[in-house]
């Protein structure tokens, strides 16, 4: 009855946030030198006491608990009137008309909008063409619904001001059959943002091809200095073809709430409540209120916050590049990617090692496509504790070179 | 590339909580007199202003929040510390060992729990016993999944102190195939509790079948005064052959923060993990702090609690079998399912005409299996209201009657 292939593929053995199910196994063997010593920074996800919540969050919230059924009760989609409100600021963020009454949808987390648009599109023998490196859970999802993912190589270290997406390999994707395409920008995990020039190529494409875009927009807020933002449902896709997905969460420390939405086409947004009714009812009622503080944060606390998480940025790609760990400059978003040099030991081994000797905890790049030389940092830290993290995980990358 | 089929099988058009998408239509046609004036009872889910939640959830939830980062990012499974105390208070009420590192997996609200499950155990093609009536999102998930509902027949009108579920069509649903049953204890809609003998035959047959039972209890502490219960995980099913869901909503009217718990085979709960991970991730951080009022609550409470839902219970049979409404008397949970006479407009036009005449929103009972005379009622109300608004309904029965 069990079909074992099914859940072999969704392995969460190395996956953010699960590393205290994980045995640290008899690491011990494989050690070079000292445990050294410092403050444990879990670089797999964002620290919400480093950057605390959008001012006002836990007033709305306790605000939801008083209005009581009203809001314990919404309507799958969510809150007519919450809808309502984002409808408006989002419109405005991403220079597009959104349809509250038609076009949203609140869920729980952004992973939970991503879970019920690629169910809502994905049927078995789909093809999907899906970019390497990206969200893990994209290759995931599609395998997960009988699709098949279509690898499109994206050239991230050199390519800046450019993603660096290999167009000619999404076109081959397009022409293989991929009706779907399934991408995070800024790309997760290396924060590369793609190119006006980029969009409009991925358009044109799109519209030769009869293709819908499901565009993971989580940390699209956080742009660094200097960068520019291209919204591809902005950009002459057809309505019914695109559904944005963003939330609340990482620039925001507003994670513990769990909650994301998606916009778009009213016809993927009807079949994704659906979906929801079946896969988890609605979004927490209380916790939807929380959305009234978004897109609607104090005058400059979004530039302070880009600030920090820039400086931050910076520091450690000083470190990791005079280690000689070639990374890319995120253009937006926490994550960085640094690539390592040949190393005497395995990538997940070298990871339990970094948690075991340096206390760091960090993804492998394998969970984001074969990247078996890389490994990804969420770096939204306490400053002072990132560095000297940073500053072991190099140390390490020398006593284990190859 | 869409497969309206599969959506189709999903419609939420009449599903409870959705009535504000629904219009009234030209409902007005069909009229038999005017408008019945009262306030309007919303039978289609609890009334969490009537009956508060639990003490201590707010506390508990702005103690998490103040927590920060170790109550925001838990284990895709729930915060340890949190399973931990629930695994106790779970074995303690069902009779049974509960493991919390390995057989306990919280989820956004009990639907979240049901799915995981399902999507857990149900491959395209599995057969699966469905009784009839049952939780209307029972056949819908088996359908999504590719899986085949056969169906198993209840004689709920007459038979307590049985649920009076028809052994001798389930064991031909084995015969056929099925190698799951997955059925709501209490029964969702109609509040029947399996008797002690039913859920030993029940048992006996899924032995004999290598069945794996999915038992959902969500309603099983909200029991009336005389009732016994039988949990079925404590009866002799091998560990790794049952899930049991449970969550704190309806009897603690808490479920605005929208918290399942699913709990048993550690092989179910692993597989219901991996997938947590790509359909939500966890369930919300703080929200799932509120999890230590659960089993937790001030002597008494529960008590008072049950005595006011039997009374209005109490009322409402009076009502509706005076008005000529052949109705079950619920041994456990909030719902009431009472027969209609035949009427001269359809099940739908009728719930509308409820809703636009009446001021009571239903459930039809077509969401629960082929029910097509019944409505289904959460008394869980304000009484005086639900009074009122009982007696409307059987007032519009007679002025529709056949």
């Amino acid at each position: 009855m069990f079909d074992k292939d099914r859940f072999a593929a969704l392995s969460t053995h190395n996956a953010p946030g699960q590393e205290v199910r994980q045995a640290t196994g008899n690491v011990g063997n494989l050690m070079r030198g000292n445990i050294l010593p410092g403050q444990l920074v879990d670089f797999s996800h964002g620290d919400v006491d480093a950057f605390l919540p959008t001012p006002g969050a836990v007033e709305c919230f306790s605000a939801a608990v008083d209005a009581g059924g009203r809001q314990a009760y919404t309507e799958y989609r969510g809150s007519a009137d919450i809808r309502s409100e984002l409808a408006e600021r989002l419109a405005a963020f991403t220079g597009a008309p959104v349809s509250a009454e038609d076009g949203t949808i609140v869920t729980p987390g952004t992973q939970g909008a991503l879970f019920l648009a690629v169910a809502s599109l994905v049927n078995p023998g789909d093809k999907v063409a899906i970019v390497q490196p990206d969200y893990f859970a994209n290759r995931k999802l599609v395998q997960f619904f009988g699709g098949e993912a279509i690898p499109v190589a994206m050239s991230y270290l050199e390519a800046s001001p450019e993603a660096g997406i290999d167009l000619s390999q999404l076109r081959a994707a397009f022409e293989a059959g991929a009706r779907i395409f399934l991408f995070s920008n800024p790309n997760n995990p290396t924060g590369a943002v793609y190119s006006r020039r980029e969009i409009e190529k991925i358009i044109a494409l799109a519209l030769t091809f009869e293709v819908t875009v499901i565009a993971d927009q989580l940390y699209s807020r956080l742009l660094y200095e200097g960068e520019t933002y291209t919204h591809i449902r902005a950009c002459g896709l057809p309505e019914d073809r695109s559904i944005t997905i963003m939330g609340p969460s990482k620039t925001e420390s507003l994670s513990g709430y769990r909650l994301g939405i998606a916009f778009g086409a009213p016809s993927i947004v009807e079949r994704m409540e659906k979906l929801q009714a079946i896969v988890s009812l609605r979004a927490p009622g209380y916790n939807q209120a929380v959305l009234r503080t978004w897109f609607n944060e104090p005058v400059g606390w979004l530039d302070e916050r880009i600030q920090q998480h820039q400086a931050i940025r910076d520091d450690l790609l000083s470190i990791f590049r005079s280690g000689g760990l070639a990374t890319r400059t995120p253009q937006a978003g926490s994550y960085l990617f640094p690539t390592l040099p040949p190393l005497a030991v395995g990538l997940h081994d070298f990871v339990r090692l970094l948690r075991h000797q340096a206390s760091a905890i960090v993804t492998p790049g394998t969970e984001f496509g074969p990247h078996s030389h890389s490994i990804r940092l969420n770096f939204s830290q306490d400053r002072a504790a990132a560095i000297a993290a940073g500053r072991r995980i190099v140390e390490l990358v020398h006593r284990y070179r190859a």
